[in-house]
């Protein structure tokens, strides 16, 4: 049977990654995970111990999405954690003594005594043992096609179709544990007993020679007799189960360590499989590989097309056998005195068979070729994760070598803690709002990536909310948005609420706009400007006295740029963006035209060089801020200032590289949340409620922001419904506010 | 002085019109009048009797502006009083006897009482005559550009300055009263001993030889006994009537029936004038001309630049002489044995100097030369409005006359209900809503008339609003909005909560459109269409068992039409707008194709013009429905059909002229709202409320509206966030569903 059905491939997939939060030196970490983390975050969760993180992806409906989605989950970990690290190896770091591995302190007893249970039973050391679980289940069309002319019913089909799928994972599971196998080292203060039968060299390491797997060794994390079940029928398997938990060898269902697990619903129907056996791997980026999954997937797929057969207990048992030398032997291939096995050309039939399935279908789902080849590479003795691994340790000690990889993740995620894998085209405030609903448990949809549409919701009450851009929300009504929308229905509002506004008009009309001239005196400069404009084009600001020839000449000129034109006072003082959620000022922020210092020694050049590399600094808003481009207009304004690029500016001289201050053309971001008078917050929560909004983006001009603010120092422009929170969250110089995090707690108040 | 200043003509102005109900014979109306509008309303109140509706402005920034409210508060109490009409003549219709003339029935006793005693003592008939009253006010500006050289306080020069004016238009009343006297005649039913001084013809007619404005005359809306005041300044002048209530010939303030009134605020100071003198004029179509109040206005400017003069008891008395002769004099031209004025040449002096004053100005803010000939004209003897309605009456009797003008001026109203004077480019929707506003006595401003941005508010309560585009309000929140503004994602809401949608998968890519090949079958029709489309354009409809050939080429049709194309089950039946404010179905609307219907003897485009005429019909979308223009489209649908504008359809032939059904290309409207089966509408809610919306427009597909809506027979094919109200108000066929009134409801809930 050929796979000629692109819902072949459909279906949900999901990944679970355990990982062990480890100190700077590679000890266990003992802090809790609370401290962290919600206990009910189900992205981010406890397995066993108290420090052994697990994430887990929601399903997901590619591989690649939820690799994607497994990376940022742990990029969210890795900067919530302090300075702590995850240890990318499922083979534990520096242990303290058994009594010393805190077992994870649930708040549900339930779960506690298990965990005690197990630590009796198995041991604190072994069950810190951290792995991958990859979750897959086929789609409901699929299934349908599969039993388009069969007499058993759609559920019955199901149920035996996963059965199948997961006996032949059983059954070459030998072959898929060696695979992606990474675990031929442990530390000499891993449980004792395994330590004693391997030994440990000078460094602590411990190598059992031809081990590719501690975790799938006999070492390992599994049952402490080998067990057989009767996959005769998924109704059949679950009561063999249910015997051996009757016989009290199993506490209950969980503690069935096979390979594959065979997921159900409530009804016990069976929904999904779970593949159990993929080490963490420290060589990869991302702790697993892409490739691998796809592979894997293809397998399951493979496997839903063949003959069923039966998988009787010595089947089982020489499935069992096999496992063990083909992952614990010396070689890939045996041709010693055990030679019972060619594994070498049982994996090439195995994966030429599904070449063959894949090169007769007429649809290409994944570019199998490549993954095939790179996977019969990585089969050649000495070209396997293990052999990396050993490799690495053997130049370094193990844990050195471990945590050095630690570190490089951890530092790549600070690096780039605004990345959002798998949906780069979002923006950046929504990639932070996405990453805050991790941190806190808020489960997501993305509904609409290009126009940053986000559907979130709590699952334990049932609370949900659109957002759009991170910023537009239920929050907010409607017309108070689109009072702030228009600039001069805001100041009707907020000067009718008493806030200082600058005084003006607008006009639509040139004639209008010069009949206003005796009213457009005022004590302060007057300011002619088109309504919508952004870089300072089409502005006059007249002095008084003035003539009505100097402020025709001005009006008019204004009108040459837009409809509408504002006659304003003009107010001096800096501008500054407030971030107003929730009745609370969160960030104070002033945006500074592109600048260097001077050290009196480089270039403005080679300052602009140097100030580029700046990790906050990109092209096209994927980054905080923009790189500083060494352009005519640039060049043009050092020119007037008489300056080139080779001038050399005096120790600490800041020399302005452009007149406007936007953060789109290199501008800096300088947070002074915390240096600017409380009354100036005060008045910008005031604006907020005046036009009734929630999330807002006060623009307020102030003299200085030391003094209180009184009727004349300070002036409301503009309120702004959509304000950008990652300047908040990764200013040029400032803290982060963590804009995601407040908006998420004013969404679902009380409950995050 | 020259008035060189554009202040000078700024300032806010005001209208109120005394109107009486009176039913198609032109009998004083005996209906309630809350039961048409609500007590408190300030537009629409009551004078002295139940039946005189008084019409009241908001101060507005022009005189023009003022006209053109007051003009849209009696067109809507024009379409809510039922059958009645409203009289256009100061003078009264056909009286009952004095003791059936309802006093006002105010719940504040207080008003009720006054109006006993005016009862008493002028008489209830006397009390009926109904007049304008004109609210004047210089700009602050303006005054403080007066006062620039003075040594005076600005509010002790602001009292100087509105005493000045009231007192040269109380020296001048003989002119103003004789320009705007429109009250030569009066029936025989008014007051007894008014009819036997001037008895009456057989057609019950009242003429006093001469006279001009009964209402103005001695037998008009005057205190029993000549008072004189003390004009030396303001408080002098408010303690002179203090003084007439001490003595007890006045009650209060209100009893001064003066021809102006100095207006004050609670601190006794000078804020506007009212002049009181203008009569109600049934030869004008708003009852007042714009022209005449320019002209007020302009006096009220000129009198500013004059200087001050004494207005002592016998200027007082000669100024009252001059009002009664030259008001009831048979000639404006003095020439007979009491020729001690020349009015002639004294008005002409006036209007010259005034010319004088303008013509020296730089600015001119009225076309003045235009509206002073105009005056000029009107002083002609023979040429007054005095003189107009004299010949009116003379060819029919006085209340005919005045019946018919009344009876044009409803018909008017009826006819284009939807305008809205002074804002004619506002959208049809907001125009409803404004209108209702007045209706229900709720306070706006036109924020911004190009964005339809308006700003409600209830005075008492102090509750506000701002609005866009009629149905954009705070009862929306912003996520909800955002959500139904996209397709998908409403789609994903109203689906998850289980109301139906049609099944379907949106694309963006050709790729993944040609990918969902097998998941694009269903059971029904399948429908490729672009995902914005209007016209039909880019559409297949593909029916089972179709090809991937032609699946293929419906997606590549439809992608180049959009960017995102969508894959959907077809649904067949008819599309219903469903208007949903607040929980509750407003409206259900049909719309139909332009089309007409045969009667066996017009041709085609006989039916077409014929259809055209309907008052609903316009161009640009300034009335609810569109004119079908015979054009190229129209003409070769029609060929199609193997018909052309010539042919002459059977009777009650129909015969569609287009194949959209859109309002904009002549569709008709047609309201289902009480045949539609209650489970649809109760769908339609549930839809709202799933996407958490107040006021929103359900696109439904039924498919016979009389059956119970079941799993199959209905889809949800669009929420519409901002759905037109204008449709609901002015079907083709059906009635007014008050969609603006509905509104408000919602916006001010529980109080208007």
């Amino acid at each position: 049977m050929s796979i000629n059905r692109l819902n072949a491939f459909k279906g949900q997939f999901g990944l679970e990654m355990e990982s062990l939060r480890v100190d700077s030196n590679g000890r266990l970490s003992s802090t809790d995970h609370t401290k962290y983390f919600k206990e009910d975050n189900s992205f981010i969760s406890r397995d066993f111990s108290e420090s052994q993180i697990e994430m887990i992806t929601p399903p997901c409906s590619t591989v690649n999405e939820a690799l994607d989605f497994l990376v940022n989950i742990k990029n969210v970990v890795l900067t919530s954690i302090g300075d702590e690290l995850l240890w990318p190896q499922s083979n534990p770091p520096i242990l303290p003594d058994e009594s010393e591995i805190l077992i994870a302190n649930y708040s549900d007893s339930d779960k506690k005594d298990y965990r005690e249970y197990l630590a009796l039973k198995y041991g604190r050391k072994k069950s810190v043992l951290s792995g991958i679980h990859f979750n897959l289940s086929f789609s409901d069309s699929y299934i349908n096609d599969l039993n388009n002319n069969d007499c058993e019913s759609r559920i019955e089909f199901q149920n035996r179709l996963y059965l199948q799928v997961a006996k032949y994972f059983m059954k070459y599971r030998w072959f898929f544990i060696r695979l992606t196998a990474a675990g031929p080292v442990f530390h000499s203060s891993f449980s004792d007993r395994c330590v004693q039968l391997v030994g440990h060299d000078y460094k602590e390491n411990c190598i059992s020679e031809g081990m590719q797997s501690l975790r799938n060794s006999l070492c390992g994390y599994r049952n402490n007799e080998f067990l057989t079940y009767d996959y005769s029928s998924l109704s059949n398997y679950k009561k063999s189960i249910s015997t051996h938990i009757d016989n009290g060898v199993l506490i209950n269902e969980s503690e069935v360590y096979e390979a594959v697990r065979i997921k159900t619903d409530d009804d016990g129907n069976a929904k999904y499989l779970e593949l159990r056996f993929i080490d963490l791997n420290p060589e990869l980026e991302h702790g697993v590989n892409l490739e691998d999954l796809k592979f894997l997937h293809m397998m399951f797929v493979y496997f839903s097309t063949l003959e069923d057969f039966e998988f009787d207990e010595s089947s089982q048992i020489e499935a069992e056998f096999k496992s063990i030398i083909a992952n614990d032997g010396t070689s890939w291939k045996q041709d010693d005195e055990y030679n019972v096995y060619d594994f070498e050309a049982e994996a090439n039939d195995l994966i030429k068979n599904l070449e063959n399935v894949l090169a007769e279908s007429d649809i290409e789902y994944y570019d199998y070729s490549a993954i095939i080849k790179n996977i019969e590479y990585r089969l050649t003795p000495g070209f396997g994760y293990a052999d990396k691994i050993l490799k690495g340790v053997s130049t370094n000690d193990y844990i050195t070598y471990h945590l050095d990889k630690a570190k490089e993740a951890k530092k790549r995620a600070l690096m780039n803690p605004y990345n959002f894998y798998g949906n780069e085209s979002l923006e950046l405030s929504t990639k932070i709002l996405l990453k805050s609903a991790i941190k806190m448990g808020v489960q997501f949809k993305i509904m609409d990536e290009r126009e940053n549409f986000v559907f979130l919701e709590n699952r334990t009450t049932g609370q949900s909310h659109f957002v759009k851009q991170a910023t537009k929300t239920n929050l907010d009504r409607y017309g108070s948005v689109l009072a702030m929308e228009n600039k001069n229905v805001t100041k009707y509002i907020l000067s009718k609420d008493g806030i200082n506004v600058p005084k003006g008009y607008a006009f639509t009309s040139i004639k209008d706009a010069l009949s206003a001239f005796e009213d457009s005196r005022n004590d302060r400069l007057t300011v002619i400007k088109p309504n919508n404009t952004n870089f300072g084009i089409g502005i006059t600001i007249l002095k008084e006295p003035y003539s009505r020839d100097e402020y025709t000449k001005a009006i008019e000129f204004a009108f040459e740029h837009d409809d509408t034109v504002l006659v304003e006072e003009f107010h001096s003082g800096k501008e500054y963006r407030f971030l107003v959620i929730d009745g609370e000022v969160i960030g104070v922020l002033n945006r500074e035209a592109a600048n260097v210092i001077g050290n009196g020694k480089s270039t403005i050049g080679e300052l602009i060089e140097s100030k580029n590399l700046d990790p906050l600094r990109g092209r096209g808003y994927v980054t905080p801020l923009e790189v500083i481009d060494m352009d005519v207009i640039l060049i043009d304004y050092l020119s007037k200032q008489g300056l080139t690029l080779d001038s050399i500016p005096a120790e600490k001289e800041r020399i302005y590289l452009r007149e406007n201050s936007n953060i789109s053309t290199g501008g800096d971001s300088i947070d002074f949340t915390d240096d600017v008078h409380i009354s100036y917050k005060n008045k910008a929560i005031r604006a907020v409620s005046a036009i009734g909004a929630n999330i807002c983006g006060v623009d307020m001009i102030i003299q200085d922001i030391e003094a209180p603010a009184d009727d004349e120092n300070h002036t409301i422009i503009e309120l702004n419904f959509n304000p950008a929170i990652h300047i908040h969250c990764y200013p040029y110089i400032g803290k982060n506010r963590y804009a995601g995090d407040k908006i998420l707690q004013a969404l679902f108040r009380g409950i995050v």
